[in-house]
């Protein structure tokens, strides 16, 4: 089967990239002494989340603890889920997991931290438990490097709980002060700080410079997408997804309308103008995208398509695809050479 | 089972408001002698489009083949695809399709008319065909009654094609004239128009005022969203659709961060500031959407959520939550009656 056999539009993978990625960024980490703890949400197969095993991660990262389960079913190990999950019924499942898996969380609140405990001391486990702190994207986690403190005294001596570090997503030049801060008072409290869990593809290869951390979480460097190209952290050349798309209406001189549109792509921006580059028309612009239509101007392109020519397109997000997808096509060159089942698609609970 | 059983996200469908929703739009249409013909993809669940055919309604809308595969196989039996379809292999499951059930589609270039005619010709079959028009969104579509009245003439001389009608989405005032100039030139060419067919749920009340029009595709309006809110088309209390999420982080006293994020909800904004009503606390701003977080500002109101409380958000967007989430949960108050499958979630291609 090629390229050429697949309906549009379709997600393929790039396999010599997608290897390329997964090898570049684990001998990065290798190099600097951080472990590499890679997040699933990209991809969200649990075979490719082996194949970033196989090249030296410690564990993988899932969002939601329907991932969770599904990598736990796929083979993988040592789990990190980097979410306050709350609730009697996530929190039987989490002490399933734990039964299998090592896992770990984190938590930003004594009511999550409540909750944890009450699970993991009533089943007999001990459940590692990360700090969660804010100085970042300005989403979850503790303020001020005394709620750290605070919170991991409590998860410290709270039944069933380990403390077991600090975490945060992204990073910047106030994660290491409030890192070292942090550890200064959990010395003194006699307190260990345990793992420093960093994330995200734009920051990478920035990871080394940020003094104590131990740990890092990043999902797109396996794909890469325009935001990435955009940010520096991942060159157009070893972008290992497109989406395969079909020229469906030529309206206009400059108009051409692609059959990928928002249930393909999703609305992200993250800052960019436009919805995707077209590889072949990198002058085109994606203006526009309604839920089955991508609303391209070719006006700037010297050559233009005609209806019914193909054509690939690098999207904004890569994180996004498969989920609304379910399924990708690994590729070498024109030939298809692996179908993957999105297997943890759309488990957001 | 009861809401409070779920696990959060998940979408909710209010039975008697969907059900409400469904008769009104009906008997809206059969007052004006228009045939009502909705568009399925917003709840992408055959059951629903049979509850839409049991009120009324003379058929269904898909827009991608299959969407319109799953209806034909969930028992609809009458089904338009307002699309250009292109390929051999599109070809072949459409000719398969209309073997099946009543098969009615769009084209705006002679390229589709082609491709059409070709796999209808040597199946022996005749399929009917309308001409897009764009007096609307700036998508597809031919540009003028001239351009549409040389693809009628095209069509209508295809072995295995039967020209009949024109389609366009949404409408405006340029519509009419549109249909009008296009019907005088069809006459005088010896073509019958044949069906007008609009769309859109935002003007889905003005359709009585659209001389000539004979069919409406609407979709948003069985569940309603904050866009169709704010485009006067659906009163806020007959929104069918509600997003149940749980607050997991209160990390400052403004700052409230939901599990519903971009991979929940979709980052459709629709021309809104902010992602999505938050039913219990209406003055909060959803500001932001990551992938599974929604970052909301309470500080407005001036009661505040709690870390563990669960709140219902109407979306921005609903045609994309049961594309994304897989599974709708039909509820009278706080009961759950059904579990739909989603069957034509993700059918892109």
């Amino acid at each position: 089967m090629t390229i050429h056999d697949l309906e549009t539009p379709c997600a393929l993978v790039d396999l010599d990239r997608l290897e390329a990625n997964i090898l570049g960024l684990q001998a990065y980490f290798a190099g600097h002494g951080i472990a590499n703890r890679p997040h699933m949400k990209t991809h969200k197969v649990p075979e490719i989340a082996l194949m970033q095993m196989k090249a030296g991660a410690v564990g993988t990262t899932c969002q939601k603890l329907g991932e969770a389960e599904v990598m736990a079913d796929g083979g993988l190990e040592d789990i990190f889920l980097p979410y306050n999950l709350l609730g009697d019924t996530k929190l039987d499942r989490l002490v399933r997991l734990a039964r299998r898996v090592r896992m770990s969380v984190t938590a930003d609140s004594a009511v999550t931290v409540e909750g944890l405990s009450a699970a993991f001391g009533a089943a007999g486990l001990t459940l590692p438990v990360l700090v969660e702190f804010d100085t970042g994207i300005g989403r979850c986690g503790v303020q001020t490097p005394a709620e750290a403190l605070a919170l991991a005294r409590t998860i410290a001596s709270s039944r069933g709980l380990v403390f077991a570090g600090l975490m945060t997503y992204p990073h910047n030049d106030r994660t290491v002060p409030f890192v070292e801060e942090t550890s200064a008072l959990l010395t003194r409290a006699g307190l260990s700080v345990g793992t420093v869990s960093l994330g995200g593809t734009s920051g990478m290869r920035q990871a080394h410079t940020r003094k104590g951390v131990t740990e890092y979480r990043a999902g797109m460097y396996v794909f890469g997408d325009r935001s990435s190209i955009a940010a520096g952290a991942t060159p157009l050349e070893t972008c290992a997804l497109t989406i395969l798309t079909t020229v469906v209406s030529r309206p206009t001189p400059d108009r051409g309308i692609l059959d990928a549109g928002s249930k393909t792509l999703s609305s992200d921006l993250l800052g960019l103008e436009g919805h995707g580059l077209v590889v072949e028309y990198p002058e085109a612009r994606i203006e526009k995208l309604t839920e089955e239509h991508g609303h391209g101007d070719f006006g700037p392109c010297a050559r233009k398509p005609a209806v019914g020519d193909r054509v690939r397109l690098i999207p904004n997000h890569c994180c996004q695809i498969a989920n609304l997808l379910g399924k990708l096509y690994g590729v070498r060159g024109e030939e298809v050479r692996i179908v993957w089942p999105v297997l943890a698609r759309g488990k957001v609970a």
